[in-house]
């Protein structure tokens, strides 16, 4: 067993027999026409790969692979037109080599091979991107320059409470080193167990904290990035204002500039105090206005979800006319009984009504030391919605598998906007469904609120048509895509941009800007070998790469 | 009256009489040798300037200046050595043409003529720079580029709580336009009333705030740069993670790359409730710790500013064994005075006592409505030192012209770091001192603070010998500045880079971000006429202009 080759996370976590049948008639009560025959992938072995394009060098080949295995695993993310793909054998791209550095040296020593000889290069964490971050879309040949086995914690500064730490390491070995100390990263992506410091900097990750703390950018204290024309560390303060922050230039550089190696990472206390609660909602405006207020409010819950009631329903089984509040507040301090009253008095202003409030004073110990995306105490509908949260991908794979469209999107926007972008989305997906004859339905969550806008997700659930799900995928991503932009969305809040979002990202970034980072990427890539195709075009001297499957297209 | 030419702020407000005389006492104590007889700036007609070597084309004329009086105000910041020069009637460097574009097509319309004519262009706002940000010091001809004409507040969102501002627009005028919403940017750096919105972006002004959103950038949705490459506009959006910030190349880049036309800000709602105290000291070591396990606690306080000894008493007139914690809380919807105990007790943890403690309930009402940098009521030294905060710019001018050489400089350091740096830093000023036969004393405060490390902001008094304190300052801050580099500390945490931080900048950034800037700055630049010398050399191709004066050395 292990890790999937085609799907999510561990193979004997896949969901199988009890899960998988309450999981089918879940659906097919919500979508009764839906066809759930269950399709499998081929064995690994099966997948047919062109045979490698080019060979290490000798100085290289103690750490680079050309194993089948290998290069089928690291082919691709694990977006949903990713999995099904997957599902199909269909693995079109793969990259040639699989490189494993074991040193900053030997990073540079790939960069320095690849720029030479004209391969590109695609650094990959966890392979946990969904928007097409790692897949070698495009000609020429690619090494998959995979940092896991970088994965140290290398210093612990318990006085500054930061820690250096290498950029291959998952999150669940990240925070079983920090345990000891009392100390935690609290950075809880979806992917937490699957992917690395690495690819959250490389993609501006979004994380546990709903409020303030949002992003692995206000977690990062310095990095350290290979590039091809050299090393960049930056100095290690709490803040500086000498120029435009160089950390600001490698955070959500995907791999185009070079390979992050190290960072400095601001920790946390583990929070002791914690409470939380579900405030239900009859009215969904009513519930967006106690989100907004609560927000601005300053009170800064570290949970503050809003679900929507289709949201509700299908992942955490709650009824609710109007939506339902997932709230939580957390210190290692002071209790926090004093903010969820008035998180509670604000909600009760728009007609919330409190449920399941839960509170705990000695929230590590109870929670066995452990601590991870699933692991604050909530009860009813939190509880279980955080429970599923867990389970999302796998059971996204299941159902991938039974001919279902099961995917997100996600985008922010200002308070001002979101009434409009919301329905002009969810329309704008409707509408994607009925041309490709596809039932189904939409729901909508906040992951992560700001004063002044939220941090809408979106889920679609469709039955569609096996060896066609891609394509309708296609179909509806794009429709929603176009909707996000003419409303004042960005293309993505943290799930990056990859291949998938170039069209809609080429739109929304400014030309004067994508002018001055081409000229940076020039000046630091100047083989034009890192991640072709990612954020902007490959460099025209890099001959005989180009983007041959610009998604979402195929 | 109006602007001072030569000092800080109004005219009218310069420090006389009364105030004058015992500031002359107060330094008398201090340091008795002091020789105080007063200097006094020759007027702005009698300082000998070179004509200007340009004339602006005929359709620039309607907003350029070539006037004697505009040029010299114009020709410099306002640090210690910006004043004492003038006050010396010593203007080495003047632009030759002040422009002062009213829209946007304004400002490009010079930038082409000057890319076209290679005339350097500096932006500038109000002009407070203190590290040499707005001199023309280089040989070429140059124009100032003032942008207080465009000085609107264009729409509020009071939904998102947000604005649309032009960035000439000084702070004052801001908030008067924000008031009557109830809102505010509550962006208060010490020029609050002399500098603009387009300079704070540019240089990533620190302001009121001493945790969390401690900086202007903290509080930027999005922003509008022209540049000879065309104009940017960001996306407005609470978040975004679609590749590296735009905002990020802008934010800092200190005219070097466009001039900053417009911004939306993410504005507070005016707070209602405060509470604030002064907590004594014994012990500097216990002060500090104290102040590290606040800001640790995510309490948040809005004012966190720890005053040394010295500090404590020159600006709040307080005796003090070990420093004094001036300490605040802030909200417009909920009390604060639990966060207050808490901070209490934490403080009472390691040694601190207390006092002046106040809060009020009606806060923006008792204050009459009016908010700025010293409206926040506070009582005993927590007030003195606040009112001492906006006086000390003039105190500062009428001390240069009595040849006391009085200046800040800051940093930002890890909390591990600290102890060593402020050891450091004192000792070598006190060497510096000593070598330059002038004595005086060093103080320290935290402008602000962050949970891991601070914001130290240090303070010179020194008896100086007229005609040198020029040359016995750029020895003290040449001496005290490798001493920030060799103990990790940033050249600057928010007074910015200029051209006086360069030889420290140039070794703090890391090479390969600066050959990616410099690319950058190609790109949105190619005619190097961007307020060369600051953060980079000028274009070469930008024939003629170098860097003929590299501060701090004159």
């Amino acid at each position: 067993m292990g890790r999937s080759w085609w799907g999510w996370g561990d193979e004997d976590a896949a969901v199988t027999g009890e899960e998988a049948a309450a999981l089918e008639q879940r659906v097919a009560a919500l979508l009764p026409d839906a066809d759930l025959t269950a399709h499998r992938p081929p064995a690994v072995h099966d997948v047919p790969l062109p045979a490698p394009r080019v060979s290490a060098p000798a100085a290289l080949r103690a750490f680079v692979s050309d194993g089948h295995a290998d290069r089928v695993a690291h082919a691709r993310g694990k977006a949903f037109r990713d999995v099904v793909r997957n599902l199909h054998g269909a693995v079109d791209h793969a990259p040639d080599l699989v490189a494993r550095p074991r040193t900053e040296q030997d990073v540079t020593d790939v960069l320095d091979w690849c720029t030479g000889a004209g391969v590109a290069v695609i650094p990959y964490g966890g392979g946990s991107s969904v928007v097409g971050g790692v897949e070698p879309r495009f000609d020429g040949p690619a090494v998959c320059l995979d940092t896991t086995a970088m994965n140290k914690v290398l210093e612990v500064d318990a006085t500054s409470r930061a820690a250096r730490v290498q950029a291959g390491i998952l999150g669940p070995a990240l925070e079983d080193a920090l345990r000891p100390a009392g100390l935690t990263l609290r950075h809880f992506p979806q992917s937490f167990e699957f992917s690395t410091l690495g690819g959250w900097l490389a993609t501006r990750a979004g994380g546990h904290y709903a409020t303030v703390l949002t992003r692995i950018d206000d977690l990062t204290e310095s990095m350290r990035v290979v590039t091809p024309a050299g090393t960049s560390e930056s100095l290690r303060v709490p803040g500086s204002g000498a120029g435009p922050s160089p950390d600001g230039l490698f955070l959500g550089s995907e791999g185009t500039l070079g390979v992050i190696t190290e960072a400095w990472v601001r920790l946390q206390d583990r929070p002791r105090y914690t409470a939380s609660a579900a405030v239900h909602f009859d009215d969904y405006a009513g519930a967006v206005a106690a989100t907004r207020a609560l927000v601005q409010s300053g009170l800064s819950p570290s949970n503050c979800r809003l679900l929507d009631p289709v949201e509700a329903m299908l992942n955490a089984g709650t009824a609710s006319q109007g939506g339902v509040l997932v709230l939580g507040f957390e210190s290692a301090d002071h209790p926090v009984d004093a903010a969820m009253d008035r998180a509670a008095e604000l909600c009760a202003d728009h007609g919330g009504a409190v449920r399941d409030r839960r509170s705990d004073d000695r929230a590590e110990n109870s929670a066995g030391g452990r601590s991870g995306p699933g692991s604050a105490g909530a009860g009813g509908p939190a509880r279980r919605w955080r429970s599923s949260f867990l389970r999302m991908p796998y059971q996204r794979d299941a159902l991938a598998a039974r001919s279902m469209i099961v995917e997100t999107f996600e985008t922010a926007c200002t308070w001002d906007r979101f009434d409009a972008l919301r329905h002009a989305v969810t329309a704008a997906a409707q509408d994607a469904m009925a041309q490709e004859g596809a039932a189904g339905v939409v729901s909508c969550r906040f992951t992560h609120v700001y004063p002044d806008g939220p941090a809408p997700y979106f889920g679609v659930y469709v039955a569609g048509r096996w060896g066609a799900t891609v394509t309708q995928w296609d179909a509806i991503k794009s429709a929603v895509s176009e909707a996000i932009a003419r409303e004042g969305g960005t293309i993505t809040h943290h799930h990056a941009v990859g291949r998938d979002h170039r069209p809609w990202y080429d739109r929304q970034r400014p030309d004067v800007f994508a002018g001055a980072f081409r000229a940076a990427k020039s000046a630091l890539d100047p083989g034009g070998v890192l991640n072709p195709g990612v954020l902007v075009d490959s460099d025209p001297r890099a001959a005989g790469r180009r983007n041959a499957d610009p998604a979402p297209s195929r």
